[in-house]
């Protein structure tokens, strides 16, 4: 054997797998076809957030006579100096993580691995020489594309993935986004920021569609507030790119209606990088087109793993992270928790910002719980009045029978850091009157995650 | 009886007190001397927060090229907006707590209210006129103002206090800040961000002193960063305010220094306001100039309590507040706990922001303890990195024999909002294994908590 743990795809899921592995004494190497770090790194989490740091600053300086900076002059959004920074700090990532491979004494295999035999991968390197590899336990982390829309051809020019979104030669005018998810929210707010006038189009009723109804009402009102043009409730029906704007043609309740814009941005979800693998070849079973696993990510095959996007679940860096760790740990004979999926943050990084774990509203009354929900909103926040970020809640919703956290929703400003309290909330079975009593620092915005605990029982100092 | 509660002083422990025994179906009122909502809301935490918000504003614009926005013209701080803007927030807030006094039924007396006898208060108001009120329980909230030492006579114009130091007419060009705690430190940070030449002065040996030593050396080279003269283990013997410019004389390990400097600001911590209120008369008694209370905040008198700044302890808003509605919700007949004053969290709000809870490394080991150190540096954490805010850390502390987490400091951005995890994690007793395996959402700050207890560990990813 070469390795004891090969890793196919050196994303969140696949790097943190085997520099676990490595630490537990497991020899490891990661195959690689293009940038370490994956997409979240190079292409997803990373870049975008350095892209809405810099729609952050534009906003601060735009309104800077708001909190008593004077400029005298033009303030402007500087594309193309936003786009490099923005590669400029995932190429800084990457680096970071070929620098932890080499500490962890991880071998980079660079080129495509597919599954090709018992323990054993074959890699295919861009001159398109083949090498096979041995190993005991191989895991699969080959993560996800964006999906494509058989109306929405992905053309790489006027009709783009989120790749190209983050990478394009000058600012659009006008950009239609089609999908609300937390990826085409934050390029929809990243762009109508700077100033592209955009129109966000959506399926479902309302905009992050698995958030709590009220936390996406609020989104959609921001959103308005900032001149985005929101239609939900939409379909895409053809986009015509002849032009030399492309004309979209969306279908509302209303009817038909018809959009100009330089660029369409699809962003309608995620296809698994299942294709070419070896798959079908080794027998391994998927279901829904994603790879069947158990709570330890094995898979129907002996020897072969399975982690992150291309399994069934959220398609999150920090599942596929934790993925990665867990099915390592059980390879090593540790005796890890199997993760607890009912206790996954997510978030949703546009102003204000988004973030939420467990039960929403409408999912926790399909559960048949008896609920108790507290609410409390930024307007009487002392420290959101005094950041100007008076817009946005938090909702805790608790079971009224043992006070159990079910779930929290949170939109306005920090709450993607605010959210890591409560799955350790969730985590240690918090309830709403031990939650009442922590005692949070004053003027902070996580004041507002217990006054919500205390409305829920009718104790909230500050409403 | 007029009242069955009647709390002396409006601050954030009075009007949190009031409110929580008007829900408890108390009748209740509260004697203010000056603007409802005490120093925390009107000349402190509030008015300051406005103050920093300013402050980053400022530095985002004039670090805008940074980001990718381009300023085609002189970015100035424009200082009397700044204070107007703060003085505004603060308004807003106290128009806030007014507006809750009515809704729940609350009386304001204007004056200064001080005990006249059983289940008695005198107050006397502006023109002089004095009235007495009965009341079954009477609360002694009436905090706290700037401490004065000899050699630092605090004359309003030339040598201030925290409360000119938010309104004064300009900003000076230089200032020297004696003392650094989280006071000191907030306003040496903000007038150094918007251009004034500060100088801070600190007694012991590091900067915001309560903080572990690595919190308050990271702080310190932050400072010197952004070209602050930082000088620790050194005294302000006298001031010469005779000139135009005010003469500090500084005496330092290595000798005595003079520095020159239109404001001295003292902020060397805070006396108690207990001083004619009664005390005395009534035979309620005090240690070291503190009011003496059991751990439901009745002092030796029946019918009457005090919360606090007038108390010994952290003299923090959040801990008033936290004593007011222990205190009522004791009256009231309820059976709170006592608070557990070994989990109470600090925040500083400079850049980058401070924060912690429990033991630091020194007290931790003091106590006796073996332990577990964990440390995630922020240039190690791919959110701070996109954020542009690499300066930072998070450090916890664990009990090495059972896991127990017993103390977490933080300096970097977001890390005041990212304290409130500990909180809840320290009050259900949560183990490092436990904090490691909760899923931090990617890609936050946050995560930084969760590598710190890996790192504890030997089990950290990221570096």
């Amino acid at each position: 054997m070469d390795y004891d743990v090969l890793v196919i795809g050196s994303g969140p899921g696949g790097y943190v797998a085997a520099i676990r592995a490595s630490q537990l004494g497991l020899k490891s190497a990661v195959v690689e076809k293009e940038n370490v770090g994956g997409i979240c790194l190079n292409w997803g989490c990373i870049p975008t957030k350095s892209l809405l740091k810099s729609a952050q600053a534009y906003e601060y300086a735009k309104h800077a006579a708001d909190y008593g900076v004077a400029i005298n002059g033009e303030v402007k959004a500087d594309y193309p100096a936003m786009v490099k920074r923005s590669r400029d700090v995932a190429a800084g990532m990457s680096k970071g993580v070929q620098f932890l491979f080499k500490k962890n004494k991880i071998e980079t295999i660079s080129g495509f691995g597919k599954l090709a035999g018992k323990n054993t991968v074959e890699v295919t390197d861009d001159a398109g020489k083949k090498t096979t590899y041995k190993a005991k336990h191989i895991i699969l982390a080959t993560g996800a594309r964006s999906r494509e829309l058989p109306n929405l051809n992905i053309d790489g020019k006027k009709v783009i993935g989120y790749r190209k979104a983050m990478t394009l030669d000058k600012q659009p005018e006008s950009m239609v986004v089609v999908g609300s998810g937390a990826i085409g929210s934050e390029f929809a707010y990243f762009y109508q920021s700077i100033g592209t006038k955009v129109t966000l189009v959506e399926f479902m009723p309302t905009v992050v569609p698995n958030e709590d109804v009220e936390v996406a009402k609020q989104l959609e009102r921001s959103f308005k507030k900032m001149k985005m043009k929101v239609m939900t409730g939409s379909t895409v029906e053809k986009v015509d790119t002849s032009g030399e704007k492309c004309k979209v043609t969306i279908k509302t309740k209303k009817g038909e209606e018809i959009v100009e814009a330089d660029i369409v941005l699809s962003a309608v979800g995620i296809a698994p990088n299942t294709e070419n693998i070896g798959l079908e070849e080794m027998g391994i079973k998927t279901e829904k087109g994603r790879v069947k696993v158990d709570e330890f990510y094995r898979t129907n095959v002996e020897g072969v793993y399975a982690i992150g996007d291309i399994l069934e679940g959220p398609a999150l860096a920090h599942v596929a992270s934790a993925e990665g760790i867990a099915c390592v740990e059980k390879i090593a004979g540790k005796n890890p928790d199997p993760i607890d999926y009912s206790n996954i943050p997510g978030c949703t990084y546009t102003n204000p910002e988004v973030s939420s774990v467990g039960l929403t509203e409408a999912k926790a009354k399909e559960a048949g719980y008896e609920l108790k929900i507290g609410k409390f909103p930024y307007s009487a926040s002392g420290k959101a009045s005094a950041s100007g970020q008076k817009d946005g809640f938090v909702k805790l919703i608790f079971d009224a029978k043992y006070g159990e956290l079910l779930g929290a929703h949170m939109i306005g400003g920090n709450v993607t850091e605010m959210i890591a309290e409560m799955v350790v909330a969730k985590k240690l079975e918090i309830t709403g009157h031990e939650l009442i009593k922590t005692i949070h620092p004053h003027p902070t915005m996580s004041e507002a995650v217990m006054e919500a605990a205390a409305a829920a029982y009718d104790e909230v100092i500050h409403i």
